[in-house]
Formats: structure tokens, C-alpha cells, sequence
């Protein structure tokens, strides 16, 4: 590499890193999950958006061939693979071990149903245009078949921790279900490729593969998770802390990564498969784990998700009837096959329907299998579009579809009520009934109600039992008619306000909030994470020396103090 | 990259991470820096010995062109910039204001006197072997000097901050002027590309570079550093945390890099001033830094350390004579030119053989230098490898150097000298005497005193005053004669043993300490690391839940108890 391409390697990968996260941030302030920011991202800076508007740009900042290719498909292959080992330290093997009746069915429903769905239209329907004229009709039906029945771990894994799904029981089954599914994939691929002679990287013939294939996710679950447990302590005690576990974890995950890709399974299976077992020792540290998944996480992660877009020109090939075809065959196949996977294996309908949205995802495998496939003329440019925008939109679904079959309900935090008209810096009341005043106005702002009803509501409340914590804490609070959601103001007060705490201190502060009657349990969660969020003595002290409103969002969203 | 190539790049990669971490560990078990066992990590891998062992093997690993060694190439970049993040988020800028005198003193003493050293035996003595006969005298003797003169800013960073002197004022000295000397050096560096009408990226003239960097640096370091310290409560109010600020961190890090790359200074640079601007914030979380920082330390810098070693054959290339000459006139110049600079800015002699030893640490910046000048045969092969092992002797000899004339003196830690044999799982004594007999037999094993000695001397200071600490833990200890190091004895106990505590609860956690007399201030020390060390109510009861003495290390290290 010489200086010019230097500079542009630093230069696209910040890009990347920064437009990804910034969309992926302003993604989940509208409910979205980050990661269609993330892959818009790629949109905006690949071929579609960037390359239309500024193709001397685009082709200088992401060259498609050259030593900047190069790295670019390398660091997004280590990211992936990295991602992957989070996920895989994120399973807990018990819950899979518990559901075995139920992944199996679901994985083997959810791969043989949408096989047949996709095989069939493929085979017997050879005038549609969806195939490179030069391909064999055979194999041709045989990847399409393949590439629409995988579900995407990365995709679904991603998307169950942001619902917080991801560890419990459904949670698992999916994430074992597509384990299975992704591994059966990774074999019908196997043949196939076989079936084209394409090059086969170490030789073997198909059996051999799905022998050592079996042979490794068997040994790394037994002994290597062993041998991994064993070790741990031993690292923890001897070598640097925590460094020494962390580029111990990295080195295996990467190893067992070649070892995938050299028997003929992608890389990313071998890192899942090392991250589960070195996620399932009860000896990994807790900030082991915040340290890989946060970097795998925010740095990692992102960088492949915004390497999506940038491979074709999504608006060039789009053709919207291959879309559909190509969005309606995938649904039809697998959101019937895996929903019934689960009611043959006893679970209820929603969380049959549940499993159904998750597995569903597609993503990564696609586009993996896409690119061989253009690669060796089986598919065009349209077909790849079409199954891209296929697992971006089953992507984009799964996760809102679970959220709504589910009822699941985000949690509530107290600052998701606030806002900066309901922050108070320096309270002048020196009372409770004074204080209570000065911080029904702002509310009253805030809610469209009249200040001296919601002072009288609380004041009321606040007769029948004092709110003072203590340790300098005060939550006047109280349900009122009409609201439609919580609101919550906060006063910090240098003097200190009598709440008749039972430690006797005055309350420094003081948060009052408004409870919508009838209510919906927020009421509990609130004051729950009000006392969460000010366990501790630090954040306490750190909270009367904010000086402005984001700040002490900031603090309370870190639990940190500043430096000194 | 195909398939193999993906594997190969897994491979390389995971071995690279892997054996730089292993021999980094045994390094420092060995009382060396990290750095040497992962710079030697390289050289194994790399021609000097996998390479002549196994040429097949060597260069199906490393390939020396294709997609693979641009891969390498890309990643040991990001690397070393990240490394370059972290060392510079550390820097204490009020230092370096409060010790600017000091700073430029040494910077520039430090810079001129190696140079004119280097510079005149190069030009007037040109019979020497050490040049290629195609190069011009004037050029080759520019490089030799620029590369003599150049202190390796990572290679001084992570001498400091194993020593625990990163911030201490010295330190900060050290790294500003190491800033200065770097810089300077970029802009000589520049000159002497001018002169070998070498590419220049962004075809700026050389007053026009000196310019951008000058603008830039400052830029950096006032608006920057302000906008930055602006953004960060709004980041960590609004995005994920803390992943919002560590891909914030990381994007705006790249393009600093990228910029700085494009201007013609080397990437490091801009990722180090980034750092440094975003460092100097309190509104920076310990949480981020600690992420961020063991990432690079344990996964990136390892990768890049182990690098250079790839680069050439140690052996082949290896010239006795010139190394000790370049080796002598390195040292000679930078060690009493970096003293006299240190002692007109007005510091002792000590600090300032402190900061010569720092100084004299050279590292990336010649093998980047060298490769360059390799490259347009301005030295040949011995040359290179004479500049790199000069490099690489004075960075390790700088820590030892620095430990030595600065009297340091490692803190000393309980868990240094307790040992698998003086662990006692399971006590058996229900009361303090007879719980200081039981772990008196052990002790008098590894210290060879006599056990009855060893007993009495505790149980007579246990009367003086009994050293029940509380929260169920005890620490009777004693100062013998005759010992020679301190040794500590511990012994878990489910029952309880009563030794008098303020609570009157009794020891599950009785630690006893054995303190050499005439006693050198490791008796204060290692009780105020043990009340540290088990200061948490949790690692107190994981303490006892331990199964084995590494367990009880690993705990003691972690501070963080298993999962339950």
C-alpha cells in the first residue's frame, strides 16, 4: 500500500464507521432497529446514492479492485466473524440443551418447507427472467432454493438483543434453529458448488465435509468447551487482567474462523461455534464480555452491515415484480414451515407465530451466496438486488412483527419522561409544598394540564405518605385523570427540601411524576429504575453538579461521574 | 479474495494475535516489557525463523504481494493508529502546558544534537558499506540522520505506561517532546522526499505541508478539543451507550488519520492528537476509556508489534558492525543531547538520565522510514534490519534504563507472594491461635524458618492488638529477622474464626503476613492491598466459594466473581 491508498483506507473505513452509527443512532430514535441505519448507511456511501451522484468519488473512495478492496473485504469478513463470536458468547447452551425437541423441529420445518416453496417455481418455471440465461436449471433451483430457506444469524441475533429476546427460551430456540438451518445451508451449498466444479478449498469431497463439519461443532462443544473452562481461571490469574482473556478469545475465534473456511463451511461458523463456547464458562468476567461485545458491537458490526449496500447499485437493478416474487416465495416458505415446526413442538400460537418472524430474518448468508453465484453466472445483477432487498425488508419485519405478536413492551426509564422544559437546575423552594409548586409549572407546560390541579393531586399524595427516600432523594408523585402518558420533572435543590425521609435528610433530588389514570403498571417501573439509577452514593453527589439538562441525561445514562 | 484466501487471512491473523499475546505474557513473567515477546512473536512467524524452517509454509501464511498482504498491511495501519488513540487519550495536557519550557528544551536538544551526530560520519565517511552505492550522499545521509534523531512515540507510550510514568510529569515531558521530535521529523522527512522527487500525495509543497500540520495540531487541539468536549454529554445522552461515544471515538480517530496521511504526515499522528483531544475531556467515561484502551492494547498493538518482525530476515541481513555503529551513534547522540536539554529546563540529574533513557527509545517511525527508504534504495537490507534492531534494543533497554537511575519500584501486591502451597482451602482451627499454628506450617515450608518461630511472632502481636478486620476477615502477620521477602499465607474458613473484630463477626478470610526485618515499607503496602483488594462484599463471598488456589488469583485479580 503507498500513502494515497493509505489515506483512503483510513478514510473510508471512519466513513463507514461514522455514517453507519450515526444513521444506525438516527434509526432507533424512530423505533427502528440500528441496523437499517446501519446497512442505509452503505447505501448512501455505495453505488446507489454516492456512485450516481459522485462516481469519481465513489470509485476513488471504494475502489473495486487494488490493495483497498482487498482490506476492505478482509476487515468486513474479521468483522462479521468477530459479531459472531459475540453472539455465540451471548447463547446459553442450557436453554438450548432444554429445547432440543423444539429447534429441531423448528430448524428442520423451517429449512425442508421453503426449500420445496423455492425449488419448485425455480425448476418447473424456467420463462421467467430471474436466471442467468447461461445457467444450469438444475443448480440454478438449487441455490435459489438454498439461499431463500437460510435464516440469518447475524441478522436475527442483532435483532432479538435489541428486542432483549435474545436470551430467553424463544430467544434461544431461534438462534438453535438457525444454528441448524445455517449449518444444513452451508452443506446443500457445499454440493451444489460441487455440482458447478467450482474450486473446492481443500479438496474434500462432500461427505468428508459434513464429516468434519459434525466432527468440530461436536468436538469444540465438548472438549473444546473443556478445555476453554479449564483454562480460564488459569488465564485470569497469570496472565495481564483482562487483556490476557480477551486476545485469548480473539486468537481462537479467528483460528477456529480458518479452520470453517478451509473445510469448506463459511468463517463465520467457526467463530459463532468458539464464541459459544467460551460464552458458556461461568469463569468468563462480566467485563470480558462488555469489552468484546461492546467493540464487536459498535466498530465491528457496523462496518459489515454498512459493507452491504456498497456491492451493487440498488436502484439500477431493482426490478420490483422480482422483488415481490422473490419476497413473497420467502415468506410463504418460511414463516408457514417454522410457525409449524413450533406447534408440533408444543408452543403456543403467538410464540409459534414469534419464531415464525424471527426465523424469517435473512441477511448475510444471502449475500454471501449471492456473490459466488453472480460470481459463477448462475444469477444477474437483478436476482442479487432482489435477494438483498429480500433480506433487508424479512430483516427489517422480523423484529417489529415479534415485538407486536409478542406484546412485547420496551422497559420504561424514568428520563424517556423528562425533557429539558421539566429540568429544573436550581430549585428556590425551600418546602415540599413549594417544591411540588415550582415543578408542577414546567409539567403543566409540558402536559396541557392546569398547574394547580397537579399540585393539589400530588400534594394530596404526598399527605397520605411522605416520598422522601432519604439519602437525599424525594419522588412526589401522583396518578392524573386525562394524561395519556407519564411525565417527569426533576429539581436539584443545594439547599435540600424536607420530604420527611425516614433518614431525616433533606431531599437534594427531588423528582415528581405524573401517572396516567387508569394506569399501566408504569408507575412501579418508574420509581424501580429511579432507584436503580440512583443507587449509588457517586451518582448522587454527580448529579447536584450537573450543569445542564444533557448532562445529566449523560449521567444518568452512565451511571458514571465525570472525571474530577 | 476467494475462499483460501479468507483462510489464510483467519489464519494469519489468529496466529499473529495469538503467539505476540502468548510471548508478550511470558515476557513480562520474565520481568521484560510485553513488547519484546510480541516484537520476537514476529520474528518466529516471520523469515528470520518461520521462514527458514518452513519457506512453504512462510509464505503461504504471509504472502508477500496479492490481496492478503494488502489485507496485513491495511489492518497493522488501523492497528498502530488505534494504539495511537489510546496513547494519546491518556495524555495530560495540563502537564504538558505547566512543563512547556521543559518540553520544547528537550524536544529540540533532543532533536539537532542525534542529528548532527548521525548527520556527520554519514556524508564525510561514505567508504562505509551502509549505504547502497546508488544513493546520493546528501539523501542517504538526510534519511540516516532523520531516522537517528526520531523518538518512537508507541514504543516510549507502552514503556511508560507498563512503568506506571505515563502520567506522571515526566512522562508527560517525555511523550510532548517525543510529540515535537515526531513532528519534526515528518517535516524533515517531507524535505528529504522533495529530494528524492519521490510521489508526494497531496502534491503540496513542503512549506504548504509544514503549514496544514501546523494548523492542523492546533486546530486539533483548541476547536477540536472544545467541540468534543461539547458533543460528548449530548452522545452519551442520545445514542447507545456507551457505544455511541466509542464509534464516535473510532470514526472521528480515522479520519484524523486519514488527514494527516493525505497532508503527508504519517497517519499515527492525526489518530494521536484525536486522542488527545477527546482524552482531555471529563466528560470522557472511565467505562469508554477502559474499552477502547484494552481493545488496542491486547488485539491491535499485539498484531502490529509482531508486524515488524515480518518484515525481513533477522539473520540473513544481519551485520554485526553496523549494527553496533548505528546502535553507538544513536545512543550517543539522543542520551546526553535529551539530559542537557532536560537539565537547562531545570531538572535533576536523575529525571533527566530518566528522560535521556525515555528518549532514546526509537520503534515505528524508523522501520516505517526504513521501508520507505528501502524502497526508493536509499539503504539496502543490512542497513534496514541494523536501524530495526537498533530500534528495538534501545526500546527495550529504555524501561530497565528509566527503572534503574529513577529508583522505581514496582507495587507490591499480597497475591506476589502467596503460593499455591501457602493456600489453605479449608481451615481447620476454630480459634485465632490455632488458626495462626495452621497456616505457621506452610509458611515455615517456603520461607525454611522454623514453624514455632514463625507462630509465636504472630500470636505476640495478635496480643498487642488483635487484627480482626471485620466484615469476616482477619490479617494476623509479624516482622521476622532473617527473612528476606515478605510471604503471605491464606486460609478460608467456613465456620469462622474469632480474632477479635470491631463487628465481632467472625474470619472466613484469614490472610497472614509474614514482613522481613529490618522491615523497607512492604508491610503498609501489602495491608493496604489487601483492604482493596477485598474492599467488595462480593469478592468477599466469592472468595470462599473458590475451589482451587488459581481460582482464588483469578478472583483476586478480576476483583469480579464467577457467574452464578
Amino acid at each position: 500500500m503507498n500513502a494515497h491508498e493509505m489515506m483512503i483506507m483510513f478514510l473510508s473505513l471512519g466513513l463507514l464507521i461514522g455514517f453507519a452509527r450515526a444513521l444506525g443512532e438516527v434509526a432507533r430514535q424512530f423505533g427502528q432497529p440500528a441496523l437499517l441505519g446501519e446497512i442505509l448507511a452503505g447505501v448512501l456511501l455505495g453505488p446507489t446514492v454516492l456512485g450516481t451522484v459522485a462516481p469519481d468519488m465513489f470509485a476513488g473512495l471504494f475502489p473495486a479492485t487494488g490493495p483497498n478492496a482487498s482490506f476492505l473485504t478482509g476487515f468486513t469478513n474479521v468483522a462479521i466473524a468477530l459479531f459472531l463470536l459475540v453472539a455465540g458468547m451471548e447463547v446459553d447452551l442450557s436453554i438450548v440443551w432444554r429445547q432440543g425437541r423444539a429447534t429441531i423441529l423448528v430448524g428442520m420445518a423451517g429449512l425442508l418447507f421453503p426449500f420445496a416453496i423455492a425449488f419448485a417455481p425455480a425448476y418447473l418455471w424456467p420463462g421467467l427472467q430471474w436466471r442467468d440465461p447461461a445457467a444450469e436449471p438444475l443448480i440454478f433451483s438449487l441455490f435459489f432454493a438454498t439461499s431463500i430457506s437460510i435464516t440469518s444469524l447475524p441478522f436475527i441475533a442483532k435483532t432479538l438483543m435489541d428486542l432483549g429476546l435474545y436470551r430467553s427460551d424463544m430467544g434461544m430456540i431461534v438462534i438453535a434453529a438457525a444454528i441448524f438451518n445455517d449449518l444444513a445451508g452451508w452443506i446443500i451449498f457445499a454440493v451444489v458448488l460441487g455440482l458447478m466444479q467450482a474450486e473446492h478449498l481443500a479438496g474434500f469431497d462432500i461427505g468428508f465435509t459434513i464429516l468434519l463439519t459434525l466432527g468440530f461443532t461436536v468436538g469444540i462443544l465438548t472438549v473444546g468447551r473443556w478445555l476453554i473452562h479449564k483454562s480460564l481461571p488459569w488465564l485470569q490469574a497469570h496472565t495481564s487482567w483482562p487483556g490476557g482473556v480477551l486476545s485469548f478469545a480473539m486468537a481462537l475465534s479467528l483460528l477456529a474462523a480458518a479452520f470453517t473456511e478451509w473445510i469448506g463451511v463459511h468463517a463465520i461458523f467457526g467463530a459463532f461455534l468458539m464464541g459459544v463456547a467460551i460464552g458458556d464458562s461461568r469463569h468468563l468476567r462480566q467485563s470480558t464480555r462488555t469489552i468484546i461485545s461492546e467493540f464487536a458491537s459498535f466498530v465491528f458490526a457496523p462496518v459489515f452491515f454498512a459493507s452491504i449496500g456498497l456491492q451493487v447499485d440498488f436502484v439500477q437493478s431493482f426490478s420490483l415484480p422480482l422483488v415481490l416474487i422473490v419476497l413473497v416465495i420467502a415468506t410463504l416458505g418460511k414463516l408457514p414451515g417454522c410457525y409449524w415446526g413450533a406447534r408440533l413442538a408444543g408452543l403456543s400460537r403467538r410464540e409459534s407465530w414469534g419464531i415464525g418472524f424471527g426465523m424469517n430474518a435473512r441477511g448475510a448468508m444471502q449475500i454471501i451466496l449471492g456473490l459466488l453465484a453472480l460470481e459463477y453466472n448462475v444469477i444477474g445483477d437483478e436476482m442479487f438486488v432482489a435477494l438483498v432487498i429480500m433480506a433487508i425488508i424479512t430483516s427489517m419485519a422480523s423484529g417489529p412483527a415479534m415485538q407486536r405478536v409478542l406484546h412485547l413492551r420496551t422497559p420504561r426509564h424514568f428520563s424517556d419522561f423528562l425533557t429539558a422544559r421539566t429540568f429544573v437546575r436550581a430549585m428556590t423552594a425551600g418546602t415540599a409544598p413549594a417544591a411540588i409548586r415550582e415543578l408542577s409549572t414546567p409539567l403543566a407546560a409540558v402536559t396541557g394540564l392546569d398547574c394547580e390541579r397537579i399540585a393539589e393531586a400530588v400534594l394530596d399524595r404526598e399527605q397520605v405518605m411522605p416520598t422522601g427516600l432519604g439519602n437525599g432523594m424525594a419522588v412526589p408523585h401522583a396518578r392524573i385523570r386525562g394524561l395519556s402518558r407519564p411525565a417527569v420533572a426533576v429539581g436539584l435543590s443545594t439547599g435540600g427540601v424536607d420530604f420527611n425521609a425516614p433518614d431525616a435528610q433533606p431531599a437534594h433530588i427531588v423528582l415528581m411524576i405524573l401517572i396516567p389514570e387508569p394506569h399501566d403498571g408504569s408507575e412501579v417501573e418508574i420509581l424501580a429504575d429511579i432507584a436503580r439509577t440512583f443507587r449509588n452514593a457517586r451518582t448522587r453527589e454527580a448529579a447536584l453538579g450537573v450543569l445542564t439538562y444533557t448532562e445529566f441525561l449523560a449521567l444518568v445514562r452512565s451511571k458514571e461521574p465525570v472525571a474530577p
